[in-house]
């Protein structure tokens, strides 16, 4: 019942899902959606949306330096650690909705499960470290065939999009990430919703809207 | 008895303690004399010995960035675990002797109990995660009194050294990590040697090379 007895008065709906998902276009779409009833509502991203997060996202995905597994999961937790202090507390705080496009499960899918660093250690604690305490109210796992994603990033290359070095991983890597999507959705079916993304943005915006009607009624936010 | 019968045919010996102890000078001095003996010697340090890790100490020191605690801890452990498996331990396995000046047990000090971090949350599974199985063989504590320390600091400074934004923390601050060192030391006696570094240079050094002596002969490495 933790979920409907928020520590702050906003929310936090995380959106996550493998590359090409459409998760940007649906982080703009709900945003938009939520504004014009009323709601304020803060996008953000991770890695990357505090000004040493910005930092951090280059040395993370720019391709030009090569850190090691535990590295790359460490520098994806401290991005986490300064951006739930700095950007998403402070919001939560104020009441707004949060839409974040990436948080600790993409952590757990990307760095942890398909690095296979898990294995070995106990990592639980070090995600609960960086996040300090703010669990998302709400995750949309938009779900998408992996090639079928690759596809749409190669599509955005060709615009002018460049692909980031987590993009340029192994097919083999991304089944992986969605295979630790599947199973983290198995563990947390209450908070994270799968989305079927290779419906249309229409039809998926449309399922985002319900999820949330239904988080704002449950959580007495609605204004309707 | 697991110090005795290392993992690697290395050794490494760590180098702690606050601003103006001594460190860089001492660690110079110790591999000149090894070196002298006919052992192979690697010196290196913590933040930023490696590319990456060049960009981490950047964002840690420069004072341009304002990362909170969290996001400070998480930072010098990522350094740490490129820094331990780009660097120290292949320098191990090649039977080098590594003087590495700071390691996990100025995090410790530093970002954990002077941050008063520690409080909340069992982190010690984080500065484990973060070594990757590589503890020091020999850790050398050049202990100074603070104001001291900083003395020295402000000394060097005169002389062009900028100091980093951890040098400019209070002095209650200094005193917390000071504080932190001596507790750190009464729980790990064998590995942790403390050093009076108000004496001279030569003094200290000739202590060093005693502790060294004997832990060569101790693990079997004394060429004499």
């Amino acid at each position: 019942m933790a979920e409907m007895q928020p520590q702050y008065p906003g929310l936090l709906i995380t959106f996550e899902g493998g590359e090409g998902c459409g998760k940007s276009t649906q982080v703009r779409e709900t945003a938009a959606w939520l504004q014009s009833r009323g709601y304020e509502v803060l996008t953000t991203r991770e890695p990357g949306d505090t000004p040493i997060g910005h930092e951090i996202r280059q040395l993370l995905l720019s391709g030009e330096y090569h850190p090691v597994a535990e590295c790359e999961l460490l520098l994806f937790l401290a991005d986490r650690a300064q951006h739930v202090q700095q950007v998403i507390i402070p919001a939560l705080a104020r009441g707004v909705i949060v839409l974040c496009d990436r948080y600790s499960d993409s952590t757990e899918a990307y760095q942890l499960a398909a690095r296979q660093l898990s294995e070995h250690h106990p990592l639980d604690a070090l995600l609960r470290f960086a996040e300090q305490g703010v669990r998302p109210d709400l995750t949309l796992w938009l779900d998408l065939e992996v090639q079928q994603g690759l596809a749409r990033v190669r599509q955005r290359a060709l615009t002018g999009e460049s692909p980031t070095r987590l993009d340029e991983e192994s097919l083999a890597y991304h089944q992986s990430v969605r295979q630790a999507f599947t199973t983290i959705h198995a563990h947390n079916g209450a908070r994270m919703r799968r989305l079927d993304a290779h419906q249309s943005i229409k039809a998926v915006q449309g399922e985002i809207q319900a999820l949330m009607t239904q988080k704002l009624v449950e959580t007495g936010r609605s204004h309707g």
